[in-house]
């Protein structure tokens, strides 16, 4: 019999669709592309064919715009929101317009083409999370953007147009519906059940629970969240409540960048490098504090296609139980 | 520079990329394998190899589950959520389940397996139209019930596991959360302006501006949504107040038929038979009467990829304008 399951906090709901069961050898990512390196904008010695790095990790004595650095940040050049500008936003009648103000940046995580966050080393991500952060930092000076989504298209079904590894980060003038709808409901939560985090709780009934667990060092968990959308969906998140991911200490991003790791070595190895998003979800940049939020990144393979019920209802089908997920990645071997 | 527009009723933002505009060229969709018709199960001569017709416009004299038929019902043979038992939900902390009761039928909307919606006749849309509205008002007995999504799928990347043209009918334990926000939004609009329909306002006002527009027929309105999140978006919308698709009178099923038939045929010249999904948006299957709302298609192409911007915040990109969208498909010619 399939199972309806409704997410911890939205009235999202997922079909686990036990008829159309899947197991992780069912699905075949298609061979990518990788490109030419020698053609590739984010390679070393290609520095001018991007504009102008905002924020580099490089050797002592070289030089901006130039080689020798091991994580590079950029304007993005085709950027879907752009930093000029005031906000402006108008209502006439029922249409509802703002100009796209904002900000849209690429991380280069690596210098070497070829790799992914599948197969670095910890110690490379943990760069990455360092540059997240330090670009955030300076973007949330802005006040016209109220909300800063870090995320990641990794693979061409995902979204990516470049192989080479490289993150995103855009600034936008208003707090999106997805990150309000999680805090709305965790601000409900938290007055509902006298000041407690819905976040810390499903961390506790999960680790109660194990069935669902995929990896947990000192400061962070990973979990196929029990209503999970998409197959091998998972959910990375600090232990301990925090509702700013901005406030990461050196040594969690050491960790974090730990447990990430684990999970897309995890997915390299079990389901063959599939095409997947990651983004960080964490309080809006607005001078309210959120203290009811717990900032989270959620992880989302592409190894299905969203089809016309899912766009029509909002519900997901997903033939993979979140517990056989959790079961394949916490091995990390291929079944 | 690039605009940010809200859908006139959701809380759903869009970002019109200018800076990555497209024209209806740039977009080529994937040639994809029709199959062989010896082997399809929805041909004529292969009734056997699906579950027993649950409905069937065909030939006097033939015999169910046999050929000379030209629309034809049957259950799916791998159902999302199945016809058996009672509704059976479950909450226990934060873990909210119920058991996968509901229906799963499939349209076959014609016995020609190289045809598609973009080629076939208006008269043999309104048809499988025909069969939509049988089958829900007999789904709709069933108390159980609560919303009866009818949906298409059309090439394999919108999810269509089979090239032969059909349709898929889900009827689900619980009002979806599309269908309810939508609902919830036109009743608040209906109540703050003492009795009117927000649709209906959407209609009035875009056949005022024109840009928009694609197609108007007697009883139906085709237009590109202000903020279409799908480059190419459309939605068909009944001209005058009704809030269940299930009361469509025989004249409207034609009418209906001549306007799907136009925009699909739009799609076909225009983008080269691309993968789209289109789904009936009506009033839920419960005893309350929803006189605020206001039953319509939405059609979605599948031309661009769903990355980690859009599922990490709810908001989408669309490189196409639905002013330049609206002009191709009124045109219906290859630019």
């Amino acid at each position: 019999m399939p199972e309806l399951r409704k997410d911890y906090i939205t009235p999202t709901w997922v079909v686990i669709a036990t008829e159309r069961a899947k197991r992780p050898k069912d699905f075949k990512p298609e061979t990518e592309e990788a490109g030419d390196p020698a053609k590739c904008p984010f390679c070393y010695g290609n520095e001018h064919m991007t504009p102008s790095e905002v924020l580099a990790y490089r050797k002592a004595g070289s030089k901006k715009d130039e080689q020798d650095w091991w994580v590079r940040v950029i304007p993005n050049k085709f950027p879907a929101l752009k930093i000029e500008g005031e906000v402006d936003h108008r209502v006439s009648q029922l249409h509802n317009r703002m100009n796209g103000v904002g900000a849209h940046e690429v991380v280069i995580e690596t210098p070497e083409h070829f790799e992914h966050m599948g197969t670095l080393e910890a110690s490379q991500i943990a760069e990455t999370v360092a540059a997240y952060q330090a670009r955030y930092l300076d973007l949330a000076k802005d006040t016209r953007f109220k909300y800063i989504q870090i995320f990641k298209n990794h693979g061409r079904k995902a979204g990516a147009s470049l192989a080479h590894p490289h993150s995103q980060i855009i600034a936008t003038p208003m707090i999106p519906r997805k990150i309000m709808e999680e805090i709305t409901f965790a601000r409900t939560y938290y007055q509902q059940t006298g000041g407690t985090c819905i976040y810390c709780d499903i961390i506790e009934l999960e680790l109660e629970k194990k069935e669902r667990i995929i990896y947990q060092n000192d400061a962070f968990v990973a979990i196929a969240p029990y209503a999970s959308r998409f197959p091998f969906e998972v959910w990375i998140l600090p232990l301990y409540h925090e509702p700013y991911f901005e406030r990461i200490s050196p040594q969690d991003k050491g960790l974090l960048a730990d447990n990430m790791s684990h999970v897309l070595r995890s997915y390299n190895e079990v389901l063959g490098n599939p095409p997947y998003n990651f983004y960080i979800h964490t309080s809006p940049n607005t001078p309210h504090e959120h203290h009811s939020f717990h900032w989270h990144i959620e992880i989302t393979p592409h190894l299905t296609n969203v089809a016309g019920f899912e766009r029509g209802t909002g519900f997901y089908i997903n033939p993979v139980p979140p517990e056989d997920a959790a079961s394949a990645l916490r091995d990390g071997k291929k079944k």
